[in-house]
């Protein structure tokens, strides 16, 4: 290792994986798509592609078991990898399950897990067709394959985005984010007073974002009736930002998003500004909203107006015209990604 | 949870998994086989299946970074998952990689760790197509996830074995488990003194199978070469008697499997005795081999007679005939599995 030491969290988590997988060419010609979008495209047959993604989520990173139930959290680690297949256009079709489990939970807690997996493998109408237990020294971590499918000339990548495309998202965000700020408040006061029960009343809508999102597979649905392939899409996991940020750097544009565009519920706003947070803070940089957030070209936008479960927020620039937040007075910020970097301390 | 609380090694690692997946069924028509065999079958085209198969490997459970070196680990995560994919009779094409890892590791670490995934994605025609890389609280996690292809008329499950069948196994056993036990000497020896280098010379064979086990593509090209589809296959990774009783079980046959017809390297043995233990157990329930044990019919005898890679240990009877170990005095003992139980304290 010649003494050098470059610590995790110089890097972030995409440089990171852009900088360990670089050095790795695609040689199979069965091999469509590699690293760098929600899914890997692999080549299945005349007519369609398989798609391939994978999603791990670790007990104290990615949640924490004092508030997540075990069964929500078996049917979030499959929403989220379905997800992964819709921001595709694909449709979800098969799963392998890998757990790992310290001796401190019993058969019962598995079986918990299970049963939420087994809801949304109904829901989602996925198979598990795979996986392994094995133990661990400790902790909960659940690392999950999806297989899915797509017709050829309906796959999309984060990388087709053109200049004057108008920028969808489906459904609201933010609500995830606020969530998770009242449950860990709960938490907090439960550790101070083991005797004080936790009040989640009146949040029911952005807890339940936060612990069973819902993969968008209706919005896939919607978007094959209307006769809509977006030019690019992804799902939202890390934030708004970030999200716009990889389509604009994967189909090489720039943007403009509109602040009082962006859909946000009011129970995520009313409950955030409680928090002292700015909602649209929160819908930009919190994450975990699993919305589908895509691209089309102008000509279907007839499409998809009025369409409930979609909003237009912005459109796509030239490249050298920036990315940008436009805020209610018509002054443009940057857009940056905040999002999640577990690697820091 | 009813306040009832099962220990996790009351059911062991396989019927934990078969008691957690039992109610789950397969219902998309393009899920051919699901859990329960080496990789999963799904359907691609008019003339061939897509595999898909998931190992995890997790710090001081499957290895133990005071002698695995982290190229080697990347190596072997990659060769065990390719090993499950040969055990079908495919080709592996593909991999994500999903690692979970602590503060403690710098980045020059994990560029270690993908050194090795690198090769052994080189060795084996593999392309690394996705992946995610997340903190952990503690230790370091590798899951990888393997697709590959099979023609339809040439996949081999567990369960074809029928009466008669020969049983053949590739390669040599229990020097994985040998090996480990000369790595496990040395650590001790370097924990009580740390100015003591390890001394492992002499066991180049046995250590480099422990720590840079090989998939056996080799044999699957050779049985492809003589015109040879196995009745039934399944790779060692628990141990000889394991495996045996998986073809068994799937198959719902018995079987004769003869002590001295087992395939161990002289380095194997000699070590075996040196720590007191029995070579013919070390490759039993030891583990970790990745050879390929498979049923042929007899017809294909001729085909294999010879080859100093696959050696005939034993035939397949009818299920009431039992499953058995005959020794040089013709005395059978019913074989059992003792392999791992992770979850066992």
């Amino acid at each position: 290792m010649d003494n050098k030491r470059t610590e995790l969290d110089k890097l972030g988590e995409f440089g990171l994986i852009d900088h360990l997988t670089e050095k790795f060419k695609l040689k199979n010609k069965s091999s469509v798509l590699g690293v760098g979008d929600d899914a890997a495209i692999i080549e299945a047959n005349d007519k369609e592609y398989f798609l391939i993604s994978t999603d791990t989520l670790l007990e104290g990173i990615h949640f924490d078991l004092m508030y997540m139930p075990l069964k929500h959290l078996g049917y979030k680690a499959v929403a989220v990898n379905v997800s992964d297949i819709c921001a595709m256009n694909g449709k979800a079709e098969q799963i392998t399950v890998s757990i790992a489990v310290s001796n401190r939970f019993p058969v019962e807690a598995l079986e918990e897990l299970y049963d939420g997996i087994k809801v949304a493998c109904e829901n989602f109408q996925v198979d598990l067709v795979g996986g392994d237990t094995s133990s661990s020294l400790s902790g909960l971590a659940i690392s999950i394959t999806v297989v899915g499918r797509v017709e050829k000339d309906k796959v999309v990548k984060r990388s087709g985005a053109k200049e004057n495309d108008l920028v969808v998202v489906s459904g609201d965000l933010g609500g995830a984010y606020v969530g998770l700020q009242v449950l860990e408040r709960e938490k907090a006061v439960y550790k101070a007073n083991p005797d004080i029960q936790p009040d989640l009343s009146g949040h029911d809508y952005i807890v339940g974002r936060q612990l069973k999102p819902e993969a968008r597979v209706d919005i896939i649905k919607f978007l094959d009736e209307l006769g809509v392939v977006p030019t690019a899409m992804i799902d939202v996991s890390d934030g708004l930002a970030s999200e716009v940020l990889h389509i604009c750097k994967s189909s090489e544009v720039g943007c403009h998003i509109y602040d009082e565009k962006v859909p946000i519920d009011g129970a995520t706003s009313m409950t955030a500004i409680d928090f002292n947070l700015d909602p649209n803070t929160c819908a930009l940089n919190g994450g975990e909203d699993y919305e589908l957030l895509f691209t089309i070209d102008q000509k279907d936008y007839d499409k998809i107006k009025g369409n409930p479960h979609m909003t237009v927020i912005g459109h796509i620039t030239d490249k050298n015209d920036g990315r940008y937040y436009v805020d209610k007075n018509g002054s443009a910020i940057e857009l940056r990604a905040q999002g999640w970097n577990h690697f820091e301390d």
